[in-house]
């Protein structure tokens, strides 16, 4: 028996989201029929964690048990010749048992992209939250300040959140405006349920001027999700990746600048 | 009476291209649509020149005439949220009636994108020609320098193309690779139909080895289409813009390096 790490991109505008549900077809659902199609048996495939409908990954990483004589350049052609256009299998790794896509995560790097302009875009729509209206990028930047660290993110988790506490560790969140764009990126231990959305959801009204940078104090200490900004459209998110290495990931955090 | 410039943005993919046609939808048919609802009159919308099914514009000018007291700020506001998502207005400017957006234009720059890599893209497939073959970039430029210049490219133009002659100039052509992709950019005074995609092709042949970069001055002397490689997907052209001040284009070809 073989535990095998997928490496995954996808776009996830046509899907009900990562994880299998019943309003619609799941990314998760889509690779585990492939996977009982070239190993003619049921697969689970676990992946590092959930996306919602809309959520794009540019690095998704997945694994699976299977007994296969297949080599790792032939299941990611194998697997890419099976699958829809929109996932696609970056890389096929044998790892050791003790890998586990989920649970030997340590850390997650989403990126949250905003159309900032007078028109709309064709080309990127799917890509990004288009917003007309001036956005003060300085005082996301220093709400931001104030939501980096370990803290209790109850007041932005999103309803039926499953998870057991709410703490969590933000490392960094970097703004910065590229042309007509403004890039974020939220770098941390791990996110809750529409976690990324909501806060920036916050950031923008911020960015509008709805409320003061300072205001993040107030709605983290009052640990109620009506306190802060309303969900960002998850179009505009999309999972840059996972990290197993905690090198790997310090450096991607020191690299960080706005 | 009013000349009004459009300067349009479009993504390709679910038309059969800028020019009405009998077998499908065209951009110009769905703009006119638009501009009819809008000014309640049939008004006929001219363009730089057709782009093909699947090819898109990052910056494509089109002109019309209309009487309205709309500002150009009203007029692309309205005109945004009227159009499908693929098709943005960029910009609207009063122009004087001497300028045509066909016969004012001096030249046109394209970019076609190769993605070339062992794996394809989920989130870019609309917009690239995926190549999985090692290609010799080093050899598609020394091909691309023969194909610089005022020369007659029957050799290169599509099978009913329309234009009374075939000689055009290409003032330079760019390629380079940018992590898996290569993108090659043509700026030159115009071309013909399926041009640069036939080019792109042939390119392509000479960067696989199927070719010889010396290959080029024959095709292009034998006149033939035969001779020339096959015409590249649509899909990875993409109209970065039409030239109408010299200046402009002289400092863009300037600023071209490979």
């Amino acid at each position: 028996m073989r535990r095998i790490k997928l490496t995954l991109e996808y776009q996830g505008t046509n899907y009900c989201g990562w994880q299998q549900q019943d309003n619609g077809i799941s990314i998760q659902a889509v690779i585990q029929d492939v996977l009982k199609v070239l190993f003619k048996k049921k697969t689970t495939l676990y992946g590092s964690g959930r996306t919602d409908a809309d959520v794009h990954a540019e690095i998704q990483v997945a694994h699976f048990n299977a007994e296969t004589r297949m080599t790792c350049f032939q299941l990611m052609k194998g697997l890419n010749s099976l699958l829809p256009r929109d996932i696609v299998v970056r890389a096929v790794e044998d790892v050791t048992t003790d890998f586990h896509a989920q649970f030997s995560a340590i850390g997650k790097l989403y990126r949250y992209t905003i159309l900032n302009r007078q028109f709309p875009t064709a080309l990127n729509q799917p890509f990004c939250w288009y917003i007309h209206h001036d956005l003060d990028v300085e005082a996301m930047r220093k709400a931001a300040r104030l939501l980096e660290g370990e803290k209790d993110f109850t007041s932005f988790r999103g309803a039926n959140c499953s998870a057991r506490h709410a703490v969590r560790r933000i490392d960094r969140i970097v703004i910065n405006r590229e042309g007509d764009y403004i890039q974020s990126y939220f770098i941390g231990s791990g996110f809750l349920k529409h976690m990324v959305r909501i806060l920036m959801g916050t950031l923008v009204d911020v960015g509008r001027g709805l409320r003061t940078p300072e205001s993040i104090e107030e709605i983290l200490q009052a640990k109620n999700r009506r306190k802060a900004g309303p969900t960002a459209p998850a179009m505009g998110l999309c999972l840059v990746q996972p990290f197993y290495d905690q090198e790997e990931m310090c450096k991607r955090i020191e690299e960080f600048q706005d």
